[in-house]
């Protein structure tokens, strides 16, 4: 994967398939998570902090954290799929690093290695406050590409 | 961790500090999930499904299961620690081994070594349908203890 | 997988063909691993601890226990595998738990679900002292069933 | 962990003090392994392509790949450490993602975060064919900072 590659723009068709798919996700909606960029191989993931995704000291919970790392590795992955496919996560594992501090967290994931049955995605999640951008969360995500299921 | 020790009861005190920290996690409440099993080192934490913690597919969101898999290890590694400390998820891996049938799942998070400093849980999230438990999910998670903060 | 399932014995073709594999894994033969077990979704490799295998500290090497605990969990998921298949390990996650003490370590990898291209396996090593046994590393592994190669 | 950083020179003293560490691994040694840079906070180990090495398919074995890796990784930890202090892996995750071509591999370990108790790395293998660069393993890492041992 090429950072020019990564720079480049998607297509309109893989831009309205990946944005519907985010769509349907109730739970992305649920938690109040935006993709704020679809690039090839690329995709952010916006979460604002609010009590509703909190843990026990305020901070936004792991599991926030990791939601919207996971869809961000997925729907990067989905970018480079085939128009008659679908993705699931295989498995990932992440580090948290910092407790988010500011007022939303940012999910970049990013293809390392896309394969024809296995892609393999970076997970990074990023706080900001004023000009600090602070790396709060890493992880690395297996993803699976499958035929397109009736549902999708 | 003996098997014994884990079908223990945990003393009231362990109990209500448990519970007191899980009601103060803003996200497990906005997801709609319970705890429903705490015994010295394993926590139980059950999720309905619904809408709001689907994917694309309807099923429930990996990110989902992930996070009431990271708080039942999280509690079940909390219910061994000192009485002032707090606990952080260090990091987490997990395998989603099949999408989520039946009307909720269950994650049992279990303390494999409980140490000092850290702690390594097994998180194993189950669906059930009629008779029938699944294992939908496995994991491996690393925590710390920490002193206790002002805020919790 | 049903722990009845895990004590049924191989058939004599696919001991033959696991050990075979195992026996061309020159890294194997180099770091003194012996097979000590095969059952259908379940292998033991032990290795004797020796200077070869240490680190700074003259415990076995995380890589030696890692390398072992690697190879049990793909000739265990390779032990349900179609006869004219290879195995790859996809990923591994492991936590070291303790230093290893004895004269040997034991690795015991376990198939937790066998999909068709998927296997999911658990990993586990222990040590030994006179009648102590000791988890000392637990990890997840995912590696994924291909058609023959002709080198095989 | 600024680039810039990475690329400063670690005092005489750092060197001595890893390298002596490195020396003392007889795993190291035996698989052949050398350490061909030490920077502050990144460390790489170079490894020839034997039969000593290798898995059933004449590839370099995940375990000698990981084992690598994982030293890689310990010791641009260690780099970052106060003198009297030992390195030890907590966990790590790997992703394999090519098969090892060409005549050896290097690993590269990278300091993400580095804290008074715990540090976290990134660990990336890759190959050299001719000009070709390719990365064949990625993964992530958790280490401890430990007091000096008396056999350290």
């Amino acid at each position: 994967m090429e950072e020019q590659a990564l720079e480049e723009q998607v297509s309109p068709e893989v831009r309205a398939r990946v944005q519907g798919s985010f769509d349907r996700q109730g739970l992305m909606r649920h938690l109040g998570a935006r993709m704020t960029h679809i690039a090839p191989g690329r995709v952010h993931i916006t979460l604002p902090r609010a009590a509703e995704v909190s843990q026990q000291h305020g901070y936004i919970h792991a599991g926030a954290t990791s939601a919207i790392a996971d869809s961000a590795g997925g729907y990067a992955a989905f970018t480079l799929f085939p128009e008659d496919s679908t993705v699931l996560t295989v498995e990932y594992k992440i580090n948290l690093l910092a407790p988010a501090a500011g007022d939303h967290i940012e999910a970049v994931g990013t293809v390392l290695r896309s394969g024809r049955t296995l892609t393999v995605c970076q997970l990074q999640v990023f706080s900001q406050v004023g000009d600090k951008k602070t790396l709060i969360a890493t992880g690395q995500q297996t993803l699976i590409c499958l035929e397109s299921r009736p549902d999708h």
